[in-house]
């Protein structure tokens, strides 16, 4: 695989570096973004990957969350990658919730989507396999957050891949798509109408189903104007009945913007730390 | 005056806000960013103001540089007001260095800048005036900052009323405008070609005749591209010279962008914090 410097800036000791490189899975040119700790120059660092929501492209975390001031601290790395396949001969949608900028982590198999929408093939298996081969990271110590569409990519490619995720945490995340209005709308977009191959994409139902191997934080706002889309009672409510470990958190006056995420950010990257250093 | 709210989000426990109003000195509607940390819940709150660099509004630093989750932490408020006056009905130049975005943080005489851009009497006056009216802030306790342009605003404006400001610290500021080529494009533009006017907004000249009574902190990326524009050299030169308390940190591989201004927003606003909470 080929590689394309598109900027490399210092940022708090380290380097905050943006690539693209052509990815099959998505079968076009795809950008994303990379910090490297100061402590990445002694050694190979674990890795936390922020998945981005809607509209989102690798850029937006990148700029305004604030992750990085923290991941330099902890001596971990921080990967963003975009939301979605992108180009001109990519099929896209009027709305914002579908198509480009809309990849929820998934891989499409229906038309026009699925010559390149396959979000969950290149989140979890080709942009890895890249990154681990050009970077100093530490392939065995990964964990994965990311908010809104992000936060359910986060918690659903964890849940199903607890050997390689080896710590997760969620910001405001799509908790229960199988059973919204936006949800159903993509999956049905994507995936078609079989509800076995939506449910391995529900954060809700792999909850009750399987849960994760260890702690999860989630965090979310009681002014989110999208809680409908999120549904995070029915998240808190699987949570509680199968008695995951975990802590969901409700924050007074938050809404759905970055200043929300970057509230909350030194929370997240402690709790990935805490456990990726672990070793 | 009348103030209106386009936005208000929590942040850091506190509130990230956006307001509009009538600017009688640009004489057109403005608008800024305002940071309040909790504490401005219990009583009149020091005051960052935070000046922006080319190009930029309100909203870069706001959601790029980070400072309120440290301005939360020190209990202090940040001002972040626009560059420039804006509209349709204001002048413009196609170059990014002039006009709109590029008000240099002085009251323009000559045509066609006087009529709207006025940002010295903005900025040190009406601004402030609306503020102290409209928030929970402390008057007696100002200190400034400021990138690029606004450093230079920030470092010139603190020089002028040192009695006002009582803290004061920049990031690669535009340090010797009178003797840059850029510098000097800008002021013959806006101030006409009377050098006595240009020297009360050069930091340089400003350092070597006055200096200012406290310790001043500056940074400055040595990969910065435009280290012409800026000539930190003669700031430091004049620094030097007139025995100034300063620290004046140059940083390898750090470059101008807002990576390199939230890399050390910590130590600026708690630059501002220690003096503006001494009381």
């Amino acid at each position: 695989m080929s590689m394309e410097t598109v900027s490399e800036n210092a940022c708090f000791g380290g380097v905050q570096g943006v690539y693209r490189h052509e990815s099959t899975a998505c079968n076009c040119a795809m950008t994303f973004g990379l910090y490297l700790p100061p402590a990445a120059g002694q050694k190979d660092v674990p890795v936390l990957w922020y998945l981005s929501g809607l509209t989102c492209t690798h850029e937006n975390a990148m700029i305004k969350a604030g992750a990085q001031g923290w991941a330099a601290r902890h001596g971990i790395a921080v990967i963003f990658p975009d939301t979605s396949p992108r180009g001109d001969g990519v099929a896209d949608d009027e709305e914002y919730d579908l198509g480009q900028g809309a990849g929820f982590y998934v891989d499409a198999t229906e038309s026009p989507w699925s010559p390149h929408f396959r979000m969950w093939e290149y989140v979890t298996r080709e942009l890895p396999e890249l990154v681990f081969s050009e970077f100093s990271l530490d392939q065995g110590s990964q964990g994965i957050t990311g908010h809104s569409m992000g936060g359910h990519g986060a918690l659903t490619i964890a849940m199903t891949r607890p050997d390689t995720y080896r710590s997760v945490s969620a910001l405001a995340p799509i908790a229960n798509p199988t059973r919204t209005a936006m949800g159903r709308k993509q999956f049905a977009a994507y995936l078609g109408h079989d509800p076995d191959r939506w449910s391995l994409h529900d954060s809700t139902v792999l909850m009750r189903k399987k849960g994760y191997p260890g702690p999860i934080l989630i965090d979310q706002g009681e002014a989110d104007p999208f809680l409908e889309h999120l549904a995070p009672s029915a998240l808190a409510d699987a949570i509680s009945s199968v008695g995951q470990d975990a802590e969901f958190r409700m924050h007074k006056r938050y809404d759905h913007s970055y200043f929300f995420v970057a509230s909350f950010m030194e929370d997240h990257v402690r709790h990935h730390a805490e456990r990726l250093h672990a070793g």
